[in-house]
C-alpha cells in the first residue's frame, strides 16, 4: 500500500476561503496531523483519524506524519493560511532532509492556501499593491538582531511590511520595538493595519498612524501591515477608510 | 437598484485553486471586467456580460467597472493570482481616489486568491519558508534605480526574493541585470526557481544555481524566486529536487 503526504493550507478561517483542491485532499485523507486548533477546523468523519498536537512541536509533528505516510496512510498536515508561509511546509522539508532517506521519495504534495496577509489586505483595500515583504517577528528561531536588520532594510528600501507572529504570551516587547525602529525611518503618518482573526466571526481590522501604533493592539491572531512611504488612505463618507499602496513609485521612494 | 463591485482573484490557472467565495461572486455577477485572457477563464452564461480589455489599461478598466457598479450592475473585476499583488486591486483604489466622490461609498469587496508565488512555492517545496519579499521587476511604473535598490537591500538582508513580471516583449534586459546584481551579493550556489504557467497544462518548473541563471529561461508567465543564503535543495532518488528555506536562521544571516 502506497501512502501519501499532503501539506494543505486551510486559509485564514472561513470555509469559503478553502480551495477545492484542499477539500479534495481532506476528503481522501486517512490521517489529519497538525496544531490542534487547525485540526479542529476539519469536520470529523468515519475513517479519518485526527492527530492534534501542541504548538511549537513542528519538527516532531512532521516526522510523525512522514512515518504514517511511509506506513501507507494518506496523511494531510493542516496549516492555517498558506502552508509555505511561516507554517508547516518548511518544517516538513527540514524533517525530510534530516530524516530517513526513503522519505525523500514519498508521494508528497504542498497545496497552497489563502495566506493571512492577502486575506487581511483584501479586507482593507490593497495595502500590498506595491513591492512588499513578509517578516516573521518571532525571535524563537532567529536572533532579534536579524529581525531588526531586516526591518531596517525593508523600511529604507520602502517595502510595505507584513509582520507575522507579532506577539505572543512569551514575546511581548518585540512589536513595540519594531514600531519604534520604523518610526526612526518613516513619517509618523504611515498607515499601520492591525488585522485580527480575518474571515472569522471575531474579525477586527484597525488602521492607525505609525506614530500612534502600539503593540498591545495585537494578539496571537493578528497580522500587522506597515505601509511604505507611498501607502495612502481613502476616507469613506460611511465611516472607515480604505488603505492602498499605488502601483507607481517616484524616483525618491 | 444598488450595484456592487468585486475584485476577485482567480488564482494561477486551475479551477481547483479558485475559492468558493470567488465562485459565488462570479455566479452573482452581471458584468465581468478584466484583461481578456482572465475574462476568458470564466465560463459564459446567460445574463453575464463580458468586457475583456487589453493589458496595461488598468486605470481605464477600473473606472469603467466603477461606472457600471454606480449604474446598479453587479460587476466582478477578475485578476490572475491574488488581486492585491501587482494586480487590479491597487489600480481600482487609485481610480477611486482620483474619481467621483460617490465611488468611495459603493459596495466594494476585494476577494483574495492563490497568488502565483505561493502556488509556485508549493510545487517545488517551501522556498518562501523564511522571511521573503515580492518585487515587481517591471520598470514601467517605477524607475529601474528603485528596483535595483530594493534587490540589493533584500539580498543584503537575506530575504528570499520573488520576482513578478520578470520579462516581457518590451523588457528583455532587466532580469539578467537583476541576476548579475544578486551574484555580487549571494554565493553562486543559491537556488533560483523559474516557475512558468503553474497549475496549467503548460506548467514547467526549473531550478538552477544563481551562477547559471539566465533571463531567457523566463517568459511572461514565469514567476522567479531567488533563495536566501540559507535556501537548500534536497535531491530525490526519483530525480528532481525539493527547494526549501529553513525556518531558523543563524546570527550571520
Amino acid at each position: 500500500m502506497t501512502g501519501s503526504l499532503v501539506v494543505a493550507g486551510l486559509g485564514p478561517g472561513a470555509q469559503e476561503l478553502i480551495t477545492p483542491e484542499v477539500n479534495a485532499a481532506l476528503a481522501h485523507a486517512t490521517d489529519l496531523v497538525g496544531y490542534a486548533p487547525y485540526v479542529a477546523r476539519v469536520a470529523e468523519r468515519p475513517g479519518l483519524r485526527r492527530h492534534g498536537s501542541d504548538n511549537r512541536v513542528e519538527l516532531d509533528r512532521a516526522a510523525f506524519a512522514l512515518r504514517l505516510a511511509a506506513e501507507g496512510h494518506h496523511v494531510v498536515i493542516v496549516s492555517s493560511g498558506d502552508p509555505g508561509v511561516f507554517a508547516m511546509a518548511a518544517a516538513l522539508f527540514e524533517a525530510i532532509e534530516a530524516g530517513e532517506p526513503s522519505w525523500r521519495d514519498l508521494d508528497i504534495r504542498v497545496l497552497p492556501g489563502i495566506s493571512a496577509m492577502f486575506a487581511a489586505a483584501a479586507r482593507i483595500g490593497a495595502p500590498l499593491g506595491h513591492d512588499f515583504c513578509a517578516i516573521n517577528l518571532s525571535d524563537n528561531l532567529k536572533p532579534w538582531e536579524t529581525v531588526e536588520r531586516r526591518l531596517r532594510a525593508a523600511a529604507e528600501a520602502d517595502f510595505v511590511i507584513a509582520l507575522y507572529n507579532p506577539i505572543s504570551k512569551a514575546r511581548q516587547w518585540q512589536l513595540d520595538k519594531a514600531f519604534a525602529l520604523l518610526r526612526g525611518i518613516h513619517p509618523a503618518s504611515v498607515p499601520v493595519v492591525f488585522a485580527t482573526a480575518v474571515s472569522d466571526p471575531r474579525e477586527r481590522i484597525d488602521v492607525v498612524a505609525l506614530g500612534e501604533a502600539v503593540g498591545s493592539r495585537a494578539d496571537m491572531r493578528t497580522l500587522v501591515m506597515i505601509g511604505s512611504s507611498q501607502t495612502r488612505t481613502i476616507a469613506r463618507a460611511s465611516g472607515g477608510a480604505y488603505v492602498y499602496t499605488p502601483r507607481f513609485s517616484g524616483a525618491a521612494s
